[in-house]
């Protein structure tokens, strides 16, 4: 039996897409209200949790070789920084738009990639990783980003009623 | 370039186990009162969510073709029905034995599975969609159960102090 990696490629992309899909319905159906609360006492907003998510996404741009991020400057406000920093974050209305002008990027740029080229390595590992370690491919930051959004949208589904 | 297909197994089998190990990893930490609350006002319990993820990685057990679940009786408590149904629930310490005693002998067998056979239908598609479907074998259940894991860790993880 001859399996394509084109085959392997779609599973994962079915995979990112399914993440994607429940977080933008999740948002869709908070109201802006709802997604300023915590997630549970004392823990992350969904203002938070919406820009982290927006910022790690944007981090797959240059990491898979597309580009340079679209907001670098969530980086610091929802990375670096923790929740309640003290620091004014961007609106709701404004974290939606970004993580869906990301997304649409990404998707774009995703589709172009041949499977060969998924199976190549990422721009945060070198040469000399790559060759021991050659699991360690782009493909392989769409399933952990994957597990990451769902892990998040575990928890935002906390905010609905 | 060839891409070997044992190396798409190595990504997923890596997320699966990532994933397992932090619900592993969580479940230590927790005190049987810890996880006996509910993870945020008026959602599950901590003992309801490693009941469910317990029923479901029971259930890859048939799915994949590896034999018969171990605890086929959980099923009903933590899949058909929700949390606070009023039956008796398995303690944590039951819970916590039933959940390494399923992820032990998937581990065993998922080990030995080749890759053709990863690549091949699971046991809930027909023969003639998994013909028109053909991502939708093996390895797209463990891809798809990681994501579920994720989703339901984030939730535990506001357990934890």
């Amino acid at each position: 039996m001859e399996i394509q990696p084109s085959l392997f490629v779609k599973m994962v992309m079915n995979s990112w897409e399914t993440q994607c899909a429940s977080l933008l319905e999740i948002m869709d159906r908070l109201t802006d209200e709802q997604l300023m609360a915590e997630t549970a006492p004392g823990r992350n907003t969904g203002q938070y949790i919406v820009g982290h998510l927006t910022a790690i996404t944007d981090g797959m741009i240059p990491l898979l070789g597309f580009g340079e991020k679209l907001f670098p400057d969530l980086e610091k406000l929802f990375v670096e920084l923790p929740d309640k920093s003290g620091q004014p974050l961007p609106s709701i209305s404004t974290l939606k738009t970004c993580f869906q002008r990301v997304n649409d990027r990404l998707s774009e740029q995703m589709q172009q990639l041949t499977p060969e080229a998924w199976f190549s390595k990422h721009e945060a590992i070198s040469d000399e990783d790559f060759s021991r370690q050659p699991h360690r491919c782009k493909l392989n930051i769409i399933i952990n980003r994957s597990n990451h959004m769902a892990y998040h949208v575990g928890q935002l589904v906390f905010l609905t009623r």
